[in-house]
């Protein structure tokens, strides 16, 4: 059977009065979204407590971690927010207001329509969102297989702050010395939670005529690996060029980890991950050329001076290496 | 984090193999996956073990049930199936290959592509499937706004047995004399865990000039009451034209249940509830008519000669009346 919240109707009410009727489909009517004809992109996520965040996290910041780790797969598709679909199991007692509130509010400042969606009771949150993206009519989808020997390798942002952050809350951060580092750890727990999808930056890729890109959420390595497996080509990394701050490598030393190990392979970075022609720079203060795309197949990290190959692993293998 | 399974990798190799290729979007490579320019709708269920299904039930049933679920939204539109998006949370040891094998099986036969999903682990098996369906040119989506005073009310077929072997599933099957008893339990919780969408019926209703539909998920009583409410109507239902088969008396007496109370307020049905101008009749062989549609706002069941008021209830409210 299907036990809807016991409040279900009035939440429905409570959902429709916040959004002035700009709710569609199925939470309010039909039984399903009836969307304006037009092209979409879709994406699906998961979030799920205890997995994909911490159990006891503020439901307005769980609320907005769903939706920016699912727009950062629009970003990466350079794609706009459009529509919503939420399915949530939520166990009793759960202040559906405070997520709905959240979420809605995060919805509107990204300019997406809560659609539809399916509410559950379950003794863990849940979550599923759906969202669908649309674009300009002269731009174009990014693709993973876009790159082509010869481009530039991009990073939109910095990696592995929010793999330290995530460790921080796992085992809980430890005593600081220094206010600079009690800041960088606070810093890097709310990376984690926190992300924020690199959605101007896409938008920016999809005008241009040609590159791959995605958002790096397993780890650079696994998912340049991806990238360049599309693409049929190989990719040179420099280690040199990885945008590390000095706040990031004081927080490994902090919590004992490998800086390149951290960023390779930490993972749920979502910054953008691109390829561009020779010569053209993204308008994105924090984008950083990191390598370039090659020829062939391997994929290979310079560091020192010297190539060594760049495992397709995440960071629990990498620190041992 | 989002830790995926650890074969993932090479369970997208064998879905791809599986699918020949006909697999678009994000399971298989980009962020999101790009449809066709078109007109859609869509629709998302959350399918969760122990609180959908019972935790045990045979995986392949598990992918059956979650997609006739969905499907019976579709077919409530009017809608063509089109794509399909799974998350998936699965526990240890979980048998992707046994659930995707009946999951694709179940989507060729309904001409759906598996277009994208997310992978990830859980103790429980938690599945959350969006489903997107296109319509014919000519044909209209149906809503559940179309009713109007004198339209007659139908239903697509038998309800209250889904419940009788949801009743059935959860205590267990009484030790049954007859072997008609025996065939009528195993066949109502067939009908609980494979439920038919009815796609034929909606593709029909969509044809016709007006109309309203929905599916019975809730029980007709309640959904009644929905349809009513986003019409700005009333209805009357005849008791004695609901369609009750004798296996269904002699199924209600054998695990104590009000065959009406189950009938109204059981739900999980997954049969269409619809209106259709009068002299209109489907040409769906289960399909009955049960009453009419009135001005007002007036819920009525005309029961033995007798008017009373319909409750917007569910079985357990309404077993106690």
């Amino acid at each position: 059977m299907t036990p809807p919240p016991a409040d279900e109707n009035r939440l429905i009410d409570w959902l429709r009065r916040r959004t002035g009727g700009a709710l569609i489909g199925d939470l309010i009517g039909d039984d399903a979204a009836v969307l304006p004809a037009g092209s979409f992109v879709v994406t699906v996520d998961h979030q799920i407590a205890g997995i994909h965040f911490p159990p006891g996290l503020d439901l307005a910041l769980a609320a907005r971690r769903l939706l920016a780790v699912n727009l950062s797969d629009l970003a990466a598709m350079g794609a706009r927010p459009a529509y919503a679909f939420l399915a949530l199991a939520a166990p009793p007692g759960f202040d559906h207001r405070r997520f709905f509130t959240a979420l809605l509010a995060a919805c509107r400042r990204h300019g997406l329509t809560l659609a539809g969606g399916d509410l559950a009771r379950h003794s863990v949150l849940t979550t599923s969102l759906t969202l669908l993206g649309t674009k300009e009519e002269t731009a174009r989808w990014l693709t993973r297989s876009g790159a082509r020997p010869g481009h530039a390798l991009w990073l939109g942002g910095t990696i592995g702050e929010s793999a330290a952050g995530r460790i921080l809350i796992e085992r809980g951060a430890p005593q600081a010395a220094s206010a600079s580092l009690r800041r960088a750890m606070r810093k890097a727990m709310r990376r984690h939670l926190q992300p924020t999808p690199q959605l101007a930056l896409g938008h920016w890729l999809g005008r241009q005529q040609e590159g791959a890109a995605m958002d790096v959420s397993d780890g650079l390595a696994r998912d340049l690996h991806r990238l360049c497996r599309a693409s049929g080509v190989g990719a040179e990394v420099d280690a040199a060029a990885l945008p590390f701050t000095d706040r990031f490598r004081m927080l490994c030393e902090a919590i004992g980890a490998d800086p390149l190990a951290l960023a390779l392979g930490g993972g749920e970075d979502y910054v953008l991950l691109f390829t561009l022609p020779e010569g053209i720079a993204p308008p994105e203060p924090g984008a950083r050329r990191i390598g370039g795309i090659t020829k062939g197949q391997r994929l290979v990290l310079l560091r020192e001076g010297k190539h060594t190959a760049l495992p397709d692993a995440g960071w629990d293998h990498l620190a041992q290496k």
